[in-house]
């Protein structure tokens, strides 16, 4: 049985405690946070502190907090011993201020408080400085996750560089959209399920194969219609710059 | 019963005819193609036919076929009565060349050859010039969706233009993604889960609440390291962009 302390309330840290809490491999012993109120939650399953109250021993100790705060609270903790990971995709281990061994459990995916998520399928990338440190850290995060993947910095940090493309911009582009939809007293939910096929389909082609639309046929006419239809800035300029990269995406490779 | 003929044997047309064969209130008599290997799939279930050769009497004909072909596409055809319509979101009734009643029959969703679909949560928007005929499509179309909404054609062209931002710029976010992952042998699969929440999350708020990452943060630092990894050119471009409207939108109403 590993022993683990997550230190950290938001979302990320509840989502992990939620799946933790359920895989036979693990005991969290401690969640920590930086009020009462917030630990209400992980007090109904597990002993809670604040992180300036002392830590419990355990074998590893998930820094579960926003990337900014991650230095100053990694130094003001008093960890013995034991693996003091932290869970950002675009941090590198350095950043864990402890003379503690340092590793990361980076979970891919978008938390959001009020949804359930399947942690099972939720890539875990973890890294670790000593074999064995990776192993424990791999015996960890297989009890809630059926996609972990040892991965280097450089390739963590790449992967969260496009999950910033698909989840931070794709969303905007959402949002783009629906004041789109509401220039003409649309509802948002009527693009739901098209945007939800869009995603999905993807499970069984690629991009390239999934694409269509004016860019990808070619049709100019379409295209000039469109772009007089949009207000100038950041509507027109992003759909030059989309129906151009598409275009020249499928004039490279025919 | 409403009997209803379709011109057309791609993806919609496709999707369509299964919807609508599984429809009480409505009868498919004929499907007319281009040529007889299109055509195979429907003759399994009802009669099919040439374009060329003449066609059967319906309350209603769907021309399911690319914008570019249905002005030419109609006027070729000889319906003596009935309600003709096409399915297209950009293109306003008036395309439809023949002297007949018509119509817009307009799915709201990405219809791919191997996957299913289903057409009961597919936004449907009709148009007509006559309200007798606006009855007769709104029949048709509650037959297959329970989505069905009449929308005049400059709310469906707009609707059309977000559904351009969503799908087909969404889908060049994901290849673009994709691209960034390929620089670093990482596997497109892994953003698979990411993608799907992204979208699914919209089922419970909105696009403006769903919002995270470095620019939501004005995160400057993280910005910076994000631009000096990506190449210059559209990676570059997107990123400043996107990462500037995402600024100003949460400038706009603190």
């Amino acid at each position: 049985m590993t022993t683990a302390v997550i230190i950290g309330t938001g979302n990320v840290a509840r989502h992990l405690f939620d799946a933790l809490k359920g895989a036979e491999t693990v005991r969290v012993v401690q969640v920590l946070g930086r009020n009462p109120g917030e630990l209400t939650y992980f007090g109904k399953y597990c002993e809670t502190a604040l992180i300036k109250e002392g830590m419990r021993y355990a074998d590893i100790y998930i820094i579960a907090i926003s990337d900014d705060a991650i230095s100053t609270v990694s130094q003001s903790l008093d960890f013995n011993i034991g693996l003091v990971v932290h869970t950002s995709g675009s941090l590198p281990v350095s950043v864990l201020n402890t003379t503690c061994r340092k590793g990361v459990l980076y979970p891919l995916q978008t938390f959001s408080r009020d949804r359930d998520c399947n942690f099972r399928e939720v890539p875990v990338c973890i890294e670790a400085e000593d074999p064995d440190d990776l192993l424990l850290l791999r015996n960890l995060a297989e009890g809630i996750s059926d996609r972990v993947c040892e991965l280097s910095f450089l390739k963590r940090r790449q992967l969260h560089l496009a999950a910033v493309f698909v989840n931070n911009f794709g969303n905007h582009l959402y949002y783009l959209a629906g004041q789109l939809l509401r220039d003409e007293a649309l509802p948002f939910d009527m693009l739901q399920p098209l945007i939800e096929e869009t995603a999905a389909k993807l499970g069984q082609m690629s991009p390239r194969e999934a694409q269509t639309g004016p860019a990808r046929r070619g049709d100019l006419k379409t295209m000039a219609v469109h772009r007089q239809l949009l207000e100038e800035g950041i509507y027109q300029t992003l759909y030059d710059l989309m129906s151009n990269s598409i275009q020249k995406t499928y004039a490279k490779n025919l």
